[in-house]
Order: C-alpha cells, then structure tokens, then sequence
C-alpha cells in the first residue's frame, strides 16, 4: 500500500506550509510532495532543506496533486484558486491553513465555483515568532488542535481525507462551523493581538515613553510579547475577520466602562469582584495541548 | 566596622520583605533581624528560615531598629506608622516597598507629621506569583530595577543609606519624584493587569467561554498571565493609583477608538500603521534587568 497522499502541493512553503509537509514526510503520509509559491529564493531552500522534491506552478500543482495545502496569506487563496479551477484532476482534495474562515470561503466559492466541493477549509492553531521554509519543524503541531470547517458540499470521504493527515501531524483535529470559528478565534486570538497593539502604540506616543519602557518589568513582557508580530499578518486578520472583531469589541467596551466606572467611584469592592471573576476564569485555565 | 544596617526590622515577612532581609543578611549588611507583623504562623516560619533573629511589635520595633522596612500592603502603613510615631529612636530611618507612591506619601506624613522626614519612600519593581515567607529568596533583586520618591524633608544621607541597602541586594536604584513614579508604574504595570483582567473577565461571560477557553494557545496564555494574580492586591493598588490610572486609561482609549475606526472603515493603512508602530517599538525594547 503506498502512502495516504501519494502527491501533496504546498502552496507557500514556509513556517505553516512547510512544517506541515515535514511532518506528513516523517510520518511516511506522502509520497512526493511539489512546492509552489511566488518566491524562488524560498523555493530552492525548501528544497535543499529536503521539505519538497520538485517546485510547480500552480497550475501544474492543479493537475498532479492529490492533496493541495494553501498556506498562502489569506488574500492571495483567491487568485491562486481561480488559476487552479480550469485543471484540477478528479478526485483532487484542496485544503488550507488561514486564520479566518468565513472570507477564505467565500474567496473560495467565487473562484472554484461548481468545484467548491473539494475545499475542505481548515486553520491549525500553532505558529511561532519565526517565518519561511528554515523554521519549518516536523513536530510544530504535535499535541497542538487544528480546526476544520467543512462545507455543506464537502463529501465525507474529503473532509476525513484532510483529518487524517493533520492526525497524521500529531494535531487535535476539532470541526466547527464557519461563523463559530471566526467568533471563537476572533476572541481567544486576534483580540489580545489588537489589544497588545493598542496599548504598546499608547504607550510608545506617552511624552516619557523611554522612561516608562526603561521600568518596564516581566508583567509588560508577557503582556505585550504578540505585539512585535507580523504586521502585515495581522492587518489581514483583523480586516478579514472585522465582523466578529467589532462584535466582541463592543463586548469588551462594556467590560472595561464598567471597570473603569468602578475606578472611578472608588468602589472596591466592584473591582475586586471584576479581579476575581478573571483571576478565576485564568487560574483554572490550561493550555489544551503540549506547546 | 560592624554591618551598615545593625538592627533591621522588617514589617511583613513574605516574599518581598522576606527577600529583602535575606539578601541583605547574605551580603553582611545587616546585624540583627526582626520581624513585624500580624500573622503568627508566618512570623515562627520566617524565625525558622533565618530570615529573622526575633519578632517584635511596632512599638518595639521603632525604638531598637536604624532601619525599618514596610513590606506591609499599602492599606495597613498608616496604622503602623502612626503607632511607630511616639517611639521612634533618634536617626531612624523607616522606607517601604509599596506599589505607588502619592497615597503612601499621604499616609506617611499624616501618620508621622513632623518626623517625616525619617520616611524614605521606595518601590522595588520585582515580586512573583508566590507569597509568605517561604517565598523568600536572597536573589530576587539581583539585577532588578528600585525606584526611590525622596522627599524634600529626607536628610541625603538617609536617602543614600536606604540606596545603599537596596545595592547591597543588587539591585539598581533610581530616583523619581513621586508624580512621575506613579504614572510610569501606572502606564507599564498596572494598565497591563487591568486590562489583562477586563479582557479576561469578557471572554468569562462568554456564551460560549468554554469552547473559546479550549481553543485558546500560546498568545492568550502571556498577554493573561498577570490576570491570574492577587485579586485583593490589585484592587488595592488601583485604587491608590486611581488617578494616574484613570489619565492612562482616558488616552488608552482614544488609540483605541481610532483602530476600532480603522477596523470600521476597512482602513489596511491606518490599521498597518498603528501595527508597526507597536512592533517597531515592542521589537526594540528588552527587560532592562536579568530576571
């Protein structure tokens, strides 16, 4: 029996793609596996790293592969999809790794149209500080959850297809829908991302800020850490998933008016009920998986 | 020559006069130790340890210590100091290490009133997640940052004396005036846990915080660590810091408001720009000490 994806395309063979594709290579899951992206510099170090064994077009990626992984920023998906839809072999199972669902989506109806049926959207929840095919790591989603969001049209043999090779990862792979995806990630993730942003750019405009960032001690660290990350990422992200950032937005306006009222009125002991509510909610929290 | 300090009383023995004691007893700074405070249990723990040679009341302690260290929580000094007041031997020097400044400063001259000259404000910018005695460690100053708010009535050589002592743990020590030490710690340690504690507390009410919680990774781990701490503390310290806080919050949101408008408006420019203007910053700053 040959392996489960005997050819795998990454599209965007960096930290996401890359990793994905040494993992699945580890675990004896596929079998050849062609790189393709924009970039040639990363291409040819992808393939010296030993992540891919040959580069395609996108186009050539439609025709030969049996699994494509988009792991393209978000706004690229659509232009790479509409090249792919006129040659996609039959049987072919298209999946990707970005951070919202519910624009990747309808990117993905526009482009591929009556074929929508093969794209089984999907987001891992892993990352890190470093990009581009170097940090590429076989064990960067051992233990971690990865989220599928499989259409309406999606056949069951596809969507268990895509599980099956993020398993194959060492990942949690959980469904959602669409919308509670985007609810969910816009709360847990790109909201402290926002916040950080917010308040280091406040802090970074203050009249003393060399001052302030001198004293700065390990609670500012951690507090701030996801604020040095990709701005062009996150830019993405928050405009991707501007929905459900507004709405959880208006939620934590309430949250912070009614902290901020309480300051005000020296009522301590309606702060101290805020502090335990959240002291209680973090102490009893742990990070669902190894990394 | 004997120690510089010969008898140090310390009110509060936990981690942070506990430590205090400890390092300045490793370096050969101090004679004797004694320990004030309310908590019998924690006071024989602290005897056991060695971090104190006797325990003795506020009376006593006033009138046999050079040096007395308020290690007690912001709330409890005026009652100390004011029983201290008709004891206090002759060159006493008493500092603390409490979190702001302005309303310590305010007890400490109605508590004192003529004799406050003998008060030397302090804040060492260091503590953990572990409180009492046993939390104690001669080392936890080692590198750190403690900012001294001397008052107009502190003789230099009492200001130099309480420097020297904080340099004996290792420490580096910095001069402020009191306004501007409650701002900073305002701006760079007390936004971080109100607001670490708001978000928090939002994601609680959630409809769906369980799942949220699930899915949650390495991001929301560091920006809530800080919301995971003494409720009762916190509380204190906004409240004392009301003032400097509620001006950080007022310019807080109005960065706010303006990316929320961003995110409104679709507006990746504005949006990008607020990002780097984080990152750029974020990227450039490191904790100016070694823990």
């Amino acid at each position: 029996m040959g392996p489960a994806i005997p050819v795998l395309a990454v599209v965007g063979v960096g930290l996401i793609g890359g990793s994905y594709a040494a993992a699945l290579r580890r675990a004896g899951h596929v079998g050849r596996v062609l790189g393709v992206g924009r970039n040639a510099q990363s291409l040819a170090r992808a393939y010296e790293l030993g992540l891919i064994d040959d580069t395609a077009t996108a186009v050539e990626a439609a025709a030969q592969a049996d699994v494509i992984m988009l792991a393209a920023p978000v706004g690229a998906m659509a232009k790479v999809l509409a090249e792919m839809r006129p040659h996609l072999k039959p049987g072919i199972v298209i999946t990707d790794a970005g951070s919202t669902k519910a624009e990747v989506v309808q990117a993905a109806r526009a482009a591929l149209g009556d074929r929508i049926d093969c794209f089984v959207p999907g987001h891992p929840i892993a990352g890190g500080e470093r990009v581009g095919p170097d940090a590429a790591d076989a064990d960067l989603y051992a233990g971690r959850n990865v989220i599928l969001t499989p259409l309406p049209e999606n056949a069951p043999r596809d969507v268990a297809l895509v599980r099956a090779s993020w398993e194959a990862c060492g990942a949690h792979v959980r469904e959602m829908d669409v919308q509670a995806h985007d609810r969910v990630l816009g709360s847990i993730s790109h909201m402290p991302h926002f916040l950080a942003a917010v308040y280091v750019a406040q802090v970074a405009r203050s009249g003393d800020a060399a001052e302030r960032l001198a004293l700065a001690g390990s609670g500012f660290r951690d507090f701030t850490r996801i604020a040095a990350g990709s701005t062009e990422m996150w830019r993405d992200i928050f405009l991707s998933n501007r929905e459900a950032m507004l709405t959880e937005l208006a939620a934590l306006r309430a949250v912070l008016d009614s902290a901020e009222q309480a300051l005000e009125r020296r009522d301590g002991a309606a702060m101290e009920a805020l502090l335990e509510e959240a002291a209680v909610c973090r102490r009893g929290w742990k990070l669902g998986n190894t990394k």
